[in-house]
């Protein structure tokens, strides 16, 4: 292996560790210090690859970020129809945040955000575009009426899914966050459903939840 | 004065200091001796209310909890439908928490108390059982179909108003609070109403926002 390339497995295993620490006890109660003794490493270690808490918070905000929109673009370039993207998205990126310990505290850290000196407010931004994204798509597929006001829907859709999963988090550590993504396409869908779609539609968000749940 | 009214008032005021420090720079960021110089106490004086950074911390979110609470409290009691007092209670809420520091801090570090040794759940579950309440009696006004799952119906309404309050936060400092939450009323309207109120109901969101907002 290349130096570089061992560079790179040491920053993702310090990625990890982080994540662990941070997803633990969040970014106020971390430190350096339980960092190294999570990655295994000498501070002098640690602070080569990341001078500060801060910026070892905000690889994995990058991180969790990036694995989002990996799936997003996979998503946003498949052949389904808008609408099924749309609910798979939230679906998957639920499975996401449920399972996956970087993605976890990514978002954890992405809530607390307030604590860093940068607020974090691009991939807020991402969802609510990719959002309005697949709403033109859906009404290019006669599936969501065209009187919808789509930028005022992803306004609305992409936070609710935010609360959702925070929500979900406090109270049960995301165990019933499928049920509660599933409520949550049976109150939004009948606002955006072109009428003649709705019988085939209103159990959409129950089939992605069998299938990507 | 007496020496108890000064200590009560001693206390409140405190609160609103550590409230402008936590408000400002999060839990994480925010120290005893900062809110030792905002309240314009000795690190003596502040103790002596106060045991540690936690248990002040946990005042705010109890003060923010209360103000809510007492809000909750008021509109529970009064003679409006009961959709237009679930309504009434997000915007008068959203209004609270974009105007009033402490409220403001209480949110955030409710937010951010996975920081703390104990997770703030009650005001999660408090605000989804007011909920469930207004819509059950929204559904004895003929206002809302007696076939919605009022349950559900409140697990989504309570976690999205949460997420949109945050989005908010994050991307405009609340200034877009009330336009969307215009949004997000008018888009879990269409699934809660009863057919034959929609053209009476359709406009409440917007009219809510002009009284209340």
């Amino acid at each position: 292996m290349t130096q570089q390339a061992r560079a790179v497995e040491t920053r993702a295993a310090i990625i990890r560790a982080a994540a662990d620490v941070f997803g633990a006890v969040g970014y106020g109660g971390a430190s350096m210090a339980d960092i190294c003794v999570a990655a295994g490493l000498t501070k002098g270690a640690l602070y080569f690859h990341f001078a500060s808490k801060e910026a070892l918070a905000l690889a994995v905000i990058d991180a969790q970020h990036e694995r989002a929109l990996g799936l997003g673009d996979e998503l946003l370039h498949s052949e389904q129809p808008g609408l099924h993207v749309l609910l798979r998205m939230a679906f998957e990126l639920g499975k996401q945040v449920r399972d996956d310990p970087v993605s976890r505290a990514g978002i954890r850290l992405t809530m607390e955000s307030s604590n860093l000196s940068v607020p974090v407010v691009t991939p807020y931004e991402d969802w609510i575009a990719a959002c309005e994204l697949l709403l033109r798509r859906a009404i290019l597929d006669g599936d969501v009426r065209a009187d919808v006001d789509v930028a005022a829907a992803a306004r609305f859709i992409s936070p609710a899914f935010t609360g959702v999963q925070v929500v979900s988090g406090v109270l049960t550590g995301r165990a019933d966050l499928m049920q509660r993504l599933v409520e949550m396409w049976s109150f939004v869908l009948p606002s955006l459903v072109v009428p003649e779609r709705w019988d085939v539609l209103r159990t959409l968000p129950a089939e992605m939840a069998d299938v990507w749940g």
